[in-house]
């Protein structure tokens, strides 16, 4: 059954974007695409849809769309973190440039809304048209603004635990809801979009939250435990340890965090790591992420029957599988 | 008038863009955003409107739009092109640096988005705004694509006129009229858009090609002659020269478009320079200029009465103003 929708989003995917269209532009695109098969984004607006409405007709556009929105975020992504490898192959501006990484994400950043008005051959009326281009204008938006604080954050050496909360849920709670709020709105059932953000705004944060901790503690599938570390980032846990911990050790953290990921030593990931444990932010960011998720699958219970199993279904992979 | 008019699209331009919002974000858009405050693409979108249907209250948010789309792609343009400077100020990427610059750059594509939706606001239905959004939707897509064979021709040895020319009428054609497209939906009188296109179609190359010989005769305004050939570019003139000129000349001429800026000395610049002359590309480059131009005035001609005016004066700003 996945098969055959992940072969129907293909479909449509193949319909908007070129194989062989213009060098260093289509190629570059379907390099990033075919790296990552998995079109989880679509398949979460599939089965919402059929969950609400039965058919999944409709909603075909939409879902591809969302699976272009995450390889464009991924591509411009993969360029502001300076990462060189995603899913084992090289990072688009490692393969083809950062100038042509900035064009490619571009393009396919309006391939998104192509696909939304391909909905039109499928029945969808120019009313429902424009509330699916307003949902990703929305989800565009809050994600480019959590994805600004993200990287704020990463130069901030007084970062606090608001400031990285509402990074989060700007970063994450529309951007992994899109699909079901697509399908909410193609299923004419926008009166259940208010809970789907309600779930998101707490899923998103046990997903990032539950993310922090993993680094330090199971590596995150990345080969090495504390990567976040060499990267600076202020996680939940950098966050709460510096709310903590003396001015002395803050100093020292501060300065770990700020070397590049190549200046910093293991001797550096363990000191930390001692702080994190030391200060028990381990155990505050796992108490955090419990309370969110929670209180997303609280959301999920209060929703129509079929579509709760869908929402869980989805809250388990997303924790399941982090990033 | 045009004051009047400007005040009205700076009005729509802030209310869907805080001044005080993230930091490195809101802040960086609107650095950019005010260096440049002539608003001449909402002007050709408000006197198009006018001039079919008396009216501009309803293009005033697609209006804008168009001067957002310009900014979004001259911060995208800078960061791909690696220029320094732009409207004698540090270009968006220099000030705040790359990964904030695609995110900015990401953000203020959406606005454009989210300003044709605000069109509902003044009494434009969905089925307009679909096809405003379906103009919008071609116009970033052309760009796009005409944007990567921009950036493959500097690494062509072979280019030919036919590419070049080609890679000019995707990244000019669309994104020149699309403001008068708009205005044309917006009026109903969506039987005029295929005649702007063709008018974009022979105005794009027109404006491109004057471009490309006054880098080597007037300097366009960058205070230098030749930055053309220092910058690598596969101009008119060098596509031209390249097919004429002997093998000898072929490998001397690519050998200095291969050099970086830096690299580039005066002698390469009047080498590059003489050989040109020798093989009469600028005359060449000034005839094709030439005959587009017509062909565009042409088109114009056939206008309706009013709209025969404003696009006699967007040719004359734009072959007078260039970049």
């Amino acid at each position: 059954m996945m098969e055959e929708k992940s072969h129907l989003i293909d479909k449509e995917l193949e319909a908007v974007l070129e194989k062989d269209g213009i060098k260093n532009l289509n190629d570059a695109a379907w390099y990033h695409m075919s790296t990552g098969g998995k079109r989880i984004r679509p398949l979460l607006a599939i089965l919402t849809c059929e969950s609400l409405s039965g058919s999944s007709e409709k909603i075909i556009p939409f879902a591809a769309a969302c699976e272009i929105l995450h390889n464009w975020l991924l591509i411009h992504d993969d360029v502001e973190d300076g990462d060189r490898v995603r899913r084992n192959q090289p990072t688009v501006w490692v393969k083809y440039g950062v100038p042509h990484a900035v064009n490619v994400g571009d393009y396919l950043a309006q391939k998104v809304y192509e696909l939304i008005m391909r909905s039109k051959g499928r029945g969808v009326d120019d009313e429902t048209i424009v509330k699916m281009f307003n949902a990703m204008i929305t989800t565009s938006l809050k994600t480019a603004e959590g994805q600004a604080m993200d990287m704020n954050l990463r130069n901030d050496d007084e970062p606090t635990e608001e400031y990285y909360l509402s990074m989060v849920a700007h970063k994450t709670a529309y951007y992994l809801t899109v699909p079901m709020i697509g399908a909410a709105i193609v299923s004419n059932r926008e009166d259940l979009i208010e809970g789907i953000i309600d779930f998101g705004m707490n899923l998103g944060p046990a997903f990032q939250i539950t993310d922090d901790v993993l680094d330090l503690t199971e590596g995150k599938g990345r080969q090495e435990i504390g990567r976040d570390i060499k990267e600076g980032k202020r996680s939940m846990l950098a966050v709460h340890c510096l709310s903590r911990c003396s001015q002395k050790e803050k100093d020292m953290l501060i300065d770990i965090l700020n070397k590049t990921p190549e200046q910093t030593t293991d001797a550096d990931v363990s000191a930390a790591k001692e702080l994190f444990e030391k200060y028990g932010s381990v155990d505050y960011a796992t108490g955090v992420a419990e309370k969110y998720a929670k209180k997303a699958k609280g959301i999920a219970e209060e929703m129509p029957g079929n579509l709760k199993d869908v929402l869980n279904f989805f809250a388990d992979y997303i924790v399941k599988r982090r990033k």
